[in-house]
């Protein structure tokens, strides 16, 4: 079985007329997990990737297996108000509203090549968030790979454009 | 260095009096990271593990790759409302009301063998919840697995004296 085909697909969640692309029975199957994980990991083979960073929730589920597999540390890159010491904080645009990610100030060295790992790319706004607050950190992004690409909202699109190279390991297209 | 000596203690977080443990700066380690993930996984060397169930959000970071390694599957235990599917969900005591964790009905298979992956173990009372959802679920508990014991809150007893087995890898007591 592939990934993708591993990925429940539930109609109107979070709201009518959205079908939302579920991964949990993708990293409950030992075989999806394994494949998620090492497909990443496959995908980053040879880039210097001096840390791991993840948005939560979902991405840390894979962004801490990839960081000990490449041997480097991990990065949790969290909602407003969860992290407990120093932040640089960055806020992006919602449908209504904003939101606000936050990283410890010495959570990147400055020069550090960070690999960001998610579970899905729709829009790509925490995504660019995320770059954001690890540049300002001193940082430099050798990659965004997730797990689920969803290229009619155009986030991976935004990226590249914006120069930043996107692994994907499938997509939803039109469906 | 020890786990323990790479994790950072906060005064007055998140409120005056509480000596908050902060792990980011033991998993940002590369070496922290692996003695970690490594330290958990020679812990339940040789039980019967179905699968990893880790608490949103730093469980995840540890679960994901626990799972990954000993190549089971990996269940997300969230938070009321964010799971997309069905769910089986359990309430418990925060110091002021209450809190509510949840599963996808379809995580847990009839007498499968659940390791319960978390960073940090205080009252139990988050970790208590997600076992009896587990239970109810079908599941029998592994384990109980975590990087900190706090004694002090007495978590850890509590939970075996239920029968519990729980690991940890360090412990603050009095300090």
């Amino acid at each position: 079985m592939s990934i993708k085909s591993r990925i429940r697909s539930i109609p109107d969640y979070p709201k009518p007329g959205i079908l939302f692309r579920d991964i949990t029975t993708l990293l409950q199957d030992p075989q999806g997990l394994r494949d998620s994980i090492d497909g990443l990991l496959d995908a980053v083979e040879g880039m210097a990737i001096d840390k791991v960073a993840s948005v939560e929730a979902r991405g840390f589920i894979l962004g801490g297996s990839i960081a000990r597999e490449l041997g480097v540390g991990f990065i949790p890159v969290r909602k407003q108000g969860k992290l407990p010491w120093s932040t640089i904080g960055e806020e992006y645009q919602l449908e209504y509203g904003t939101d606000r990610i936050e990283i410890h100030t010495d959570a990147v060295s400055a020069g550090e090549n960070v690999l960001l790992v998610d579970d899905l790319i729709a829009t790509g706004g925490t995504l660019l968030a995320s770059i954001r607050v690890v540049e300002r950190a001193g940082g430099k992004i050798a990659a965004c790979a997730v797990v689920v690409d969803l290229p009619d909202l155009g986030g991976a699109q935004k990226l590249e454009q914006a120069g930043y190279k996107v692994i994907s390991l499938c997509e939803f297209e039109g469906e």
